[in-house]
C-alpha cells in the first residue's frame, strides 16, 4: 500500500530562494491528505503534477500565515473547477470563520460542502479514522495554539503466499488474510499460517511544525517510523529558537534519536539560510538518517 | 519621469499554465504602487526582482480571491522583514475586516501601520493624490462591487533648455519651469518661453478588471493613454462573458477604439486558453495597438 509524502514547501515565515511556505501532500493508498497549506500551495501542486481535486482531507497545524494562507485560494479554485464532493478540514476553530468571511464577501456559495473539525491544542486527541489511517494530534509548544499530526496506518492484513493461491478457493482468501483458519465442507482445515505470511507492520508518520523542543509531546511521537520536524535554525541560534518557539537542527536530531524514530525529515528553514547543507549536517551529527524535506521530494514512509 | 507597469499575473479565477492571478506593479517616478494582489504575488515580485518593501500603496479592485488572496501573505512578510513605514491600502471596506481577523488569530501586531481607505463602487471618485499622481476609481460592472483605477500623472513642469542653463542663475530655474517670467535686479526680464520647452503631457493609465462591457464607465477612461482591460474570453463566448460579467477580447478592442485610447493591454485570461495568440489577434482586429499583459512584461505608459 502506498504511503508516501511529497514536500510542497520548506520555508518558514516568508517565501525565499524558491522555497515555499509549509505544505505537504500525504498519499496513503492513493488517497491524498494535505498537511498545512501555505501561500502558493495550489501552484506547487500543479508544478509537481499532483491533482488538487484528489485531496479530500486537509490538516492545518496552526494559524500562522505560512501554514494556511494558501487554503482559501485552493478551496476557491476547487469550487471554480466544479468540485462537488465534500472537503474535510481539520484545524483551529477560527479557521472556519476566516474562510467564511472571505466566501461571504466574494459572494461565493461553494458547490461542495466543507466538513470542518475544530482542533483543540490542549491534549493529544484521535481526530480521524478511515479504512486506511488513524490520525491523532500532537500538542506542540508554539506562540499560538499549534498541533502536529500523527498519521498511522491501520493494522494490515496477512499476505497470501502467491504460489499457494491456486490450491484454495477464492472465497477463503478474506478469512485467511485475517488470520482465521477455515474449515472446508469435507472437514479439512486450511490454516491461515500455511497460506499467508505476516502482515507488514503498520507504518506511521509524525508531522511536527512549528514548535520549540518540549519533552511533553515526545510520548505522542515515540516510535513513529518517520518524523518530520521543523528545524528552523542552526543550534548556534538556540536563544533565537527559544524566543520564537522554534527548534534547531541539532534539537530535531536529538528528538528523533531519543524517541525511537527510524527516519527524520527536517524543514521550515529560516530565510537566513540560502543553502541548507549545514542544517542537514548538524541534524545528521546527532541522528544520521536525516533528510532535507525540500520542495518536490517524495519520501516513502 | 518613469511611468511603467510590470505584469505579475494574467490569469482569471485560478492559476494555470504558469499564469498567476491578477497583480500589477506600477512604477511612477521610482515609487511602487501595487494594483491587485492575487495569491503568489509576493513570489512573483521576488521572481522579477521587484522589492516588495518599496511598495507604499496598494489598490484592490474587488473581493474575488484572484484579486486579493495574496495580500495577507505580502503584508505578513513585510512585517516579518521589519517594515515600519505605513502601508496605504485602498479597497472595498470588508477587506480590512478580512485582514484584521487573520492578524488577530495569528496573534500578529504589525510593526507598521496600515492606512486603509475604503472604496465605494457607486460612483467614480478621486481617492488619492501625491506629488506625482492622482488616482480615481472606475465603477465597473461585475458580480460584486468592483472598481478599476485611473492613475494620472500630475501636470508636469516645463523643461529647461540645457544649452541655455549656463546663462541664468539657478535660483530662477524653478520659476521658469513653472512658466513664470523672471525680472532680474537690473530690470531685464527672463522669459520662461526663451529658456524652457513645453512640459511633457501628463500620461494616464486605466486599469479595468473585472467587468462586463458597460458604456457607463467609458467616460472615466476616455482619453487615457494606456488602458489595461480584462479580456477573459474570445467573442464566440459572449454569452458566457455576459453571464459571468466579463469582457471578450473583441469588446476590449472596441472599448479602446471608442474611447480615444492610445495603447491597449489585455489580460485576465480564462483557464480554457492554453495559448493566448488568438485572444491577441481578436483584440487587434478591432484595435491594432494591443498587447498581451502577461507575467514579467513591463510596459512604458
Amino acid at each position: 500500500m502506498k504511503f508516501e509524502v511529497t514536500i510542497l514547501g520548506s520555508s518558514s515565515a516568508t517565501p525565499v530562494f524558491n522555497r515555499n511556505p509549509s505544505a505537504q501532500l500525504l498519499n496513503c493508498n492513493e488517497k491524498y491528505y494535505l498537511i498545512d497549506c501555505g501561500e502558493g500551495t495550489q501552484q506547487q501542486l500543479t508544478k509537481y503534477n499532483l491533482k488538487a481535486a484528489r485531496i479530500d482531507h486537509i490538516f492545518i497545524s496552526h494559524l500562522h500565515g505560512d501554514h494556511y494562507f494558501g487554503l482559501i485560494g485552493l478551496l476557491s479554485s476547487l469550487h471554480l473547477n466544479g468540485r462537488i464532493k465534500p472537503m474535510h478540514i481539520f484545524g483551529p476553530k477560527p479557521l472556519l470563520e476566516i474562510l467564511e468571511i472571505q466566501f461571504k464577501y466574494s459572494d461565493t456559495v461553494l458547490r461542495y460542502p466543507i466538513e470542518f473539525t475544530p482542533i483543540e491544542a490542549d491534549e493529544s486527541r484521535h481526530i480521524f479514522s478511515n479504512q486506511d489511517l488513524d490520525v491523532k494530534t500532537i500538542v506542540l509548544n508554539h506562540r499560538i495554539p499549534t498541533t502536529g499530526f500523527v498519521f498511522e496506518q491501520k493494522p494490515r492484513q496477512r499476505k497470501l503466499v502467491k504460489e499457494k493461491t491456486d490450491e484454495i478457493p477464492m472465497a477463503y482468501y478474506a478469512a485467511l488474510k485475517k488470520g482465521i483458519d477455515v474449515e472446508q465442507p469435507d472437514g479439512t482445515i486450511l490454516k491461515s499460517g500455511d497460506y499467508t505470511t505476516p502482515a507488514d507492520a503498520p507504518r506511521s508518520y509524525a508531522y511536527c511544525s512549528d514548535t520549540m523542543y518540549d519533552e511533553r509531546y515526545f510520548e505522542t511521537i515515540k516510535g513513529c517510523d518517520t518524523l518530520y520536524h521543523e528545524a528552523t535554525f542552526m543550534h548556534e541560534l538556540l536563544d533565537r529558537a527559544n524566543e520564537t518557539h522554534h527548534t534547531t537542527a541539532k534539537q530535531a536530531g536529538e528528538i528523533a534519536r531519543d524517541n525511537g524514530i527510524t527516519k527524520l525529515l527536517i524543514g521550515h528553514f529560516s530565510s537566513r539560510y540560502k543553502t541548507l547543507q549545514m542544517l542537514l549536517e548538524e541534524a545528521q551529527s546527532v541522528f544520521e538518517n536525516t533528510e532535507l524535506a525540500v520542495e518536490g521530494r517524495t519520501f516513502q514512509l
